[in-house]
């Protein structure tokens, strides 16, 4: 195995109710003056929003908001959180929302405290020296933003989207009450736990060494989603169902299942962010349309971590080799995926790329043939190209 | 399940050569001057507090020195570095060794950074308002104090061991090489597995609700710990034993096999304290030696989680009930402690108490009379002489 870096530091209050205890949060964390930020109307329908402000007013507490960043969230509000934090002088950025409202509110957070343009992070030419502080109330469980130290924007100008991680931006606190994600559409359920088993499977299916206990840990955490995926597609408001995922989502991203790996394969992700940036897709639909095509492009480089997956976690009795029980694990994966109305194609995905989208979504993905991406086998530009007309189904 | 708050903040640096970074985290901390706390020559012999001291010089920070803690670490010696910690003006304690070395630097912490007498919070007359910076470079991987919010400490005058548990003492780094480990003697590393797995089966086996991915979390954890220690009992040189032990150490003890459970048992370790706190044993052998009676006495309490223990971790055969498996279950692991030369009775642990022994051992564990411990089944007084009765063997 090798060397590794554990660093969680983000304090976590779950359960029902908790949503009450954010005024007490932020107090503890001596802030005075909040931007909270959030994306959809269904936050203030929901009242949620106004038992946030109720507890900020109740421990003095002043605030700001704004709303309205959506799914891929974009560059333009974030910029928009920037002027407004530094007019109003917030000292800490509440996300109340999913994924996309926390990695926005990271943006902000290094925008507000580094010179110079924040895109500059994502483009990958400078590096961020602090972040505002930044907690969530979480309101969706697939990104794992609310522990990890990622944060993924798409810039409107070439529909670029891009990722910076630095534990500069790890919430101090998350929030999650699985109450909160009752009323979320079935696809969206089912789409954040495609992104939450993605996020283990990424690090889980990697070519370096493993440690056992990572291994035994990731395994536990896929099959308790696998398990409750199935169940919130009957019971939607089942909160113990919606508390496994819930806290699954968090553990997926936060480091731990990455422990003693190379750090993962990730390939899967990059493929995905350039559909959704070109194409504006769910990024856990998106996730589950590619993965099993990138999965049989490369399952013969480590036909014993795929096969582990199939044994482990998919229950599939093992086969003649190796290769051919990893090849029935990517099938029973993708049989899941649908189980759960998950599409396992670009077609499933309402994506027909043509064929100059295809080249172009290649392009982009390996920065115009610059780089490469994912660990299990080194893909280039036509080998994404490849995968990409593979998934199209 | 339970709602639960998870706090981890230790930043855990793990690997080869680890040490070296020492200096470096402590400057991280902007800390200026270290007491350096530790305990038997080992350290000073194998050249690790040199290479400790080299890496604090390098990076400027001065340091001060106290070492001889001895295991089940004592009242006098925290008193001693409270004192020199105060006069030289330290700001940071670090801790050089494993959990009784890490408990008594966070006694210390307390002591220098609240008013009156340290030994008010463990005897639960106060609770504690701060703590001056810990943290640690592991030499046992055993107690997990490196990523927990407990510290045990033993009182000379009546040889009374408490604990005091807070989150201002969780460390704020853990140096984790496990090559640190190799020359630790069998009986003391066998002795660190079974602690290790008591913190873990401590929560396991509850009398409230649980959470599936936390039980398949604890249960891949003790299935890791239980291979590992096996093949260390042959190859103590073993790198990637040594490491899944030592992660398996820290995971076990910092709440994430707590998580939306009641919180655990701990009957075993209240009982074993006493057993220490009188007759000085390993932590770990003393909670071998008493684990299979308090199970037995307990087990018809809750046996569908006893049975998940026998079925999962132990790979018993399920029985014509659910009691015979969860009763298999407990003499499986019983074989296990015997087959890592870890005694299952009080007599294999060399001690043989008196029966006024016994009853003072439960007059002290009942702080007499005026406390139950557990929640399995909640023991008193003449419930913990029974146990030990039943211990003797």
């Amino acid at each position: 195995m090798l060397n590794f870096d554990y660093y969680t530091p983000t304090r976590v209050v779950f359960g029902r109710n908790t949503e009450a205890e954010t005024g007490k949060l932020i107090r503890e964390q001596k802030c005075q003056k909040v931007l909270v930020h959030y994306g959809s109307g269904s936050v203030v329908r929901s009242g949620l929003l106004e038992r946030i402000y109720a507890s900020l007013k109740a421990e003095g507490i002043q605030y700001v908001s704004l709303g309205g960043v959506v799914p891929n969230p974009r560059l333009s509000k974030v910029r928009e959180g920037i002027a407004l934090g530094q007019k109003e002088g917030v000292d800490f950025i509440l996300a109340v929302g999913g994924g996309s409202v926390i990695d926005s509110a990271k943006a902000i957070g290094y925008g507000m405290t580094n010179e110079g343009d924040v895109w500059d992070f994502y483009a990958k030419k400078r590096t961020a020296k602090a972040c505002l502080p930044v907690g969530a109330v979480l309101t969706i469980a697939a990104a794992g933003s609310e522990m990890s130290n990622s944060s993924v924007i798409t810039n409107e100008d070439g529909l670029i989207k891009r990722g910076y991680s630095s534990n500069y931006s790890r919430c101090r606190f998350a929030v999650l009450n699985p109450e909160l994600t009752y009323t979320l559409p079935d696809y969206q359920t089912q789409s954040g736990c495609v992104d939450i088993m993605m996020h283990t499977l990424e690090r889980y299916l990697n070519h370096g060494t493993n440690m056992e206990i990572t291994d035994g840990i990731s395994e536990a955490l896929l099959r308790t989603v696998i398990k409750n995926a199935q169940l919130l597609k009957k019971e939607p408001e089942n909160y113990e169902a919606r508390a496994e995922v819930m806290w699954a989502g968090s553990l997926s991203h936060n480091g731990l299942t990455g422990c003693g790996t190379d750090g993962g394969d990730f390939a899967s992700h990059q493929l995905e962010h350039e559909l959704s940036g070109m194409f504006d897709v769910t990024h856990g639909a998106g996730l589950s349309a590619v993965w099993g095509s990138w999965a049989r492009y490369v399952y013969k480089e480590r036909p014993d971590r795929f096969a582990n997956l199939a044994v482990r976690v998919l229950r599939v009795s093992k086969k003649d080799s190796e290769e051919a029980t990893a090849l029935a694990g990517i099938e029973a994966m993708e049989d899941f995926f649908r189980s759960i109305g998950m599409p396992v194609t670009l077609r499933e995905l309402k994506v027909e790329p043509t064929k100059e989208q295809i080249l172009k979504l290649a392009e982009k993905c390996s920065f115009g043939n610059t780089r490469t991406i994912g660990v299990v086998k080194k893909l280039g530009r036509e080998d994404m190209a490849a995968i990409y007309r593979m998934a199209k189904g």
